[in-house]
């Protein structure tokens, strides 16, 4: 397992201890290590591949790892991070080809061109940073992979909604939180940057916007120039959640809908995953606290 | 055009004029008719056929009609009230078709049954009554119009989304605003019931779920029922919108997404269709009075 | 002395420790028994009478027992729970006595009948239930005392006011809460069921007097069976405390004052019997944590 | 009938008209009298007796006054407005004497003493004063009726509830709104001073009280005063609705609950009876906004 | 007098009038004019100086001209706009003055750099625009003032409270608001632009920062102009007032309270100067609709 | 150093340990004193002079101090608390004097004379106790010295805007939050009184100005005490804060203004003493939890 984070902290009877987070691919665990040495706390820090042993039980109904032995990876042993870490459920390459056909669809030149802009300057970091810091899709490649899943809906949406602008829909959701990747420090111990403490990502995307015109010579002034602007700052939906705009456009509106949808959905299942059956989920900070039920699986068909 | 409604008022020179909201299929326009005479309240009533001539103005940036003739439909002329309201744009037997379509994913038994029984309950009312009264889709066969325009995304969603139940997904959409057809009174000059207003929609489809369950010999703890009705009394996604218990389920929190998603849309898309393109819209009251922007058209691939 | 709750935790130092709830007929207490071996764990369960002995200590204010010995009631000692449970402080039988006498109060024929069955058919458990989890009268007939005190202030507001109907207000008093018989699992070790967390008391009372007119041929138009069944929804005065609609009759804004006024009432005389005179209680989460200060009982007629 | 308030604006045909309250013994209601000439205005003032026909007409669902006819009070005519005005149905002697019982039952000296003074001091104010410029009891004595309602009430509540203190019970709902007698400029054409509109009436009693200690010789420290004061601050309930304190005692909250029941059924009374059965209220504004329904009169006992 | 708005509406009688608001140096009063022919309408529009007679008088509580005699000017007569209009009590070459003295007061060279170099590209506008298009300063160089009575409030804070930056707080202050020449159309008939409707005053100014650093080969890394961009996004305190972050730097913070401090004492100040003394003010919507009392002048050390 | 208090509270491991907070002149830390003797929870009592070594860490990124040893005063020591205060930076008689010079700037007769008597009544408390128990200026002398920078803050306000009356506004401000000498219980472990939770400092100053107009028979009826009455009622701004009318005087506004300003800078001020540059502040709970930003010092006109 990988250590995500390992945090030193005093015990009541004032020896020292390390809560551990464990990640695999299945998932995460959280774990205590206690009267932890001087040489406990040097060997295992966080970003360290580890092998524990130990018994999984529930503390105040989070499931938790009750350490019995714990040792880094050997000689020949898998040690690579990345290989425990979890991912995004699409390669890469395959992102990267959907938006990529996804930018044929996006006619209005002025857009077409800042999104390609942005997406060559943001590449790197656009397919391997998290989407948010925890709340949602917070796993490397999570940022793109939660791009794509808004942009599947929003095809539908288009497919449906005669009116709809699909240039300003998907331009809007290729960039609407690109600026993350300034927000955020990186896919591994993420934290927030300065920028994003005192900026945040909304208004960075705006900047990378605006220089993108200077350097493309496209006029600021340019109508869908400020309409996808209007879009990514709209994208929170509400001013209290950030967004300096309220929704003043039909995509803006639908985009901000999608957003959460697809948030919530990643959340809740996230949650779900280390629920059992017929049993509440934890509490979920970004859903308002709630808990969500996981059903018992019903046979198909059945008759009472 | 058709009569929707004539509300007689008297002006401050305390004579009587009629307001009236004119509808043909293009849409809805209000105006004022002066010093009506007796004759006139009598002959010019809600669900008349008329024809109207007169210019359109704009009083306080909402356009209005300045009658200066007004007659009934003569012999030979068409005046029948169907011919000129609006209509969903999908005739009624494809939204039949494609229901029952969807039926055949629904594979959860109990949930099936309960779907078919309350649509063979309400078959005439879901394909007849509009899906508010003033709100969005507010059009003879707005209800199942709005509940197949959910459906589509649902699809989507399902196959995007492993986890999600379609029996629990597909059967709460279907069933999710059936109530008001006992809420509201039909699809001309829709008003609330006295079960409307006492009861609200959304209990009144748990009753009808409750009943359906004892005709049909479903046990009432069937665990499939129970989220059924979960899904459908938690559609409004917070309490103070009427919902008795929030979301806890994934499905719940899906449809009160799209739900909200659909019925928005809906409403921006009415208020762009009166709007000129380059400027902004009546302030939409279901949308926090926000008014949207309707851009002006932007000829695909143009180049600055 | 009942252990009303025992619940296994790990000390920091990581051994086990048992975190109990004590009851007996004057309150509840709290306790710790530190380094719990195995044997401890399965002897003293939640739903064991034993006999303690300690000292009462302040532990952030809240009083808690200081565990000196601990042991099982020996053969020949008082054993059954009942007898160390806080219960309501009127018979069960003058209760039942007097919602009987009340019944002939409700001269509406329909409210009278369906008030009548689902008395009938929740008899043993209205008597039996709590009146909440946690919150409010949380002991056994707890259910019934709550509703027997709000009909007590129901009858002076009829005496007081003349247009209160009370037909409608008796029978929305005596159905208001007899939901929690489904919500709640019982009078011990209380926890919400599955219907309760996904459904709620308020609309499995509805579906109940939905159930009870099917049963006794009682047309679901019948007026005065909206009005109770609205009483009954909106008891709860706002949506955002989960009723689906909000209080249009006046007995539906009458039940929901007297049902706050007792239930508050309830929560702060709690809250004070643990209380010394001239201090404050500890916050009360029921209402808006608030603390309570128990005054210094004044000898009458003092003077200064 | 009596002119209770007479208000000359202008019509949109630049001509002055008077807005009329009229008000007799069964209610009130709005009349327009057009086209007034400046000795109409002079002779048809507030607090004026006036003999009028007309028509009872609806106006956007209020009830109002089409004015035909319209003249003074002549020689032999009642022209007394007390004849005219809604009074509270006790008569004032009663409840003199309903208040003076009341007194034997506070036992506390402080308390007791400070109430009997303050009493004394505003007597002619306390059962001439309406309870609130418009929301419920606005009618002359209607201080002292809504304080007897309640009160009434209160003794109900410490016959159910042993707890709870009837001296501060019944000091506080003596004295909890005596301050409108400064708040408020009289029974008739009632109107905010300045005091009130700057000070407010929770504080002005406040003053009161610490006024009457200073004179009684009763120090500001004695707990029974600080608890009488705390009561009547709290009362409101909330902070925004203008109680600088939050009930930190059992009889502030008790008081704060009777307050508005009282209030609301007073404001949900004099609304339902301008109110045909079947149908809907205006709406209150004091309520929310809520309109209430008149439910059809149901001959006792009946059957379906 | 100038006419700063002239709107033609239809009277109920169906004859259209035109709703003027006046302006001369001394303030503003709307004033209507009835019957309006086709030539008035063309004759009086927004941006004409006229000569009015008529007669000041009260309608709800607000003055209003009661329109008698109203020509154009005269050939001699004064006809130029500027002459009647509101203008902020500084002459524009002491603004000047003021904000350059204030510039030698910013030390970080890339906080005096930007602002020196947006004042520059705005400088026309910063010294006309209004600081709003209605609540405060509504007058031609109501922006500039508006920084200026900003500033000399910052000056006492920077003697007072020893920590704070004064090139973050002075640089805050001038730029905090500059964003209103793009999201305004100039100081006559002041309307929103599309701009101003989408993105905001608030990234507007944040898109200039940024082109200003590009110019000026300023890094966008540069804390100073980080800690810069931060103080102006969160100058309106609270997200749901359209900052997009909340204040996290000291000078933010400051920023705040004195940007409403000055707007408030501006608002208050314009509806004083409407209202008698011993009375309370219109309604003052951007204080949350509160009116406001102007006080009898009391001579200075009068004795009771 | 002080210990300012000192906890006594149990390990995990059922041994009492002391939770102390220290006080010197440059600020507070915590620090925990574990497996506490019966003598040493009797020596180290709050207010007590003790000699500490220790090293200072960091928990939960908080600092605290690992206490190493611990002794008393010795004699010969400084042991005298009111060394180790923080206290105001200004000397108490410079505090009087300017309070003092301000008195001749109150020209109202009725103002002055009731804020020289208050000042009179309080003097002792007012250069002695806490601006708040916590929260801003929680040290001795911190009530004179919040006063002081505020009436700073004023002075320039009058300087600045012509209309603002310096009586009100000084006295106004003076008399603000007097009441804390009656609401807290003094300068070292200030608690709040009886008098304090139930009235508030609000009512409590407006009670001694009621009191200070009878023993100066000032009439209640003068208008100025009236307006200042209502200054300081007002002067938390808003209902939910605790005042019981909202400001409708424009010196209110202003007062209210100006205490949230002094007392945020003092809030930050205290939170980024004790933080590090280039790194954010503990969450402040009176700023809505959020945390601050010390900037990096930047040395004076840099250039990049």
């Amino acid at each position: 397992m990988l250590i995500k984070s390992a945090d030193v902290r005093k015990a009541k009877n004032n020896k020292p201890f390390i809560a551990f987070t464990f990640q695999d691919k299945s998932g995460q665990i959280d774990g205590k290590f206690w009267d932890a040495k001087e040489e406990d706390i040097n060997r295992f820090q966080a970003g360290t591949v580890v092998f524990v042993s130990g018994k999984r039980e529930l503390y105040q109904n989070n499931p938790q790892l009750r350490i019995s032995k714990m040792r880094l990876a050997q000689a020949g042993e898998p040690s690579s991070p990345e290989l425990y870490m979890e991912r995004a459920p699409i390669r890469t390459e395959d992102m990267i080809e959907e938006i990529n056909q996804t930018l044929f669809e996006i006619t209005s030149a002025p857009i077409n061109r800042v999104v390609r802009y942005l997406l060559k300057k943001f590449h790197k970091e656009f397919f391997d940073f998290p989407a948010a810091k925890r709340h949602h899709h917070a796993f490397p490649g999570g940022l793109s992979f939660h791009t794509i899943s808004i942009l599947r809906l929003a095809k539908t949406v288009v497919k449906n909604y005669p009116g709809v602008s699909q240039s300003l829909l998907y331009g809007g959701v290729i960039l609407h939180d690109i600026g993350k990747t300034i927000e955020l420090t990186g896919s591994l111990s993420t934290e927030y940057t300065l920028k994003g403490n005192l900026i945040g990502h909304i208004v960075l995307i705006d900047e990378e916007i605006t220089k993108a015109c200077e350097a493309l010579k496209i006029s600021e002034d340019n109508e869908d120039i400020i309409l996808l602007k209007h879009v990514v700052l709209a994208h929170h939906g509400k001013m209290e959640y950030g967004s300096p705009v309220l929704p003043h456009l039909l995509e803006a509106e639908i985009i901000h809908y999608l957003d959460n949808l697809d948030a919530s959905i990643n959340m809740i299942d996230t949650a779900l995953q280390r629920t059992t059956e017929g049993s509440f989920s934890e509490r979920i900070f970004g859903l308002e606290n709630r808990s969500f039920y996981k059903p018992n699986v019903t046979p198909p068909a059945q008759t009472e």
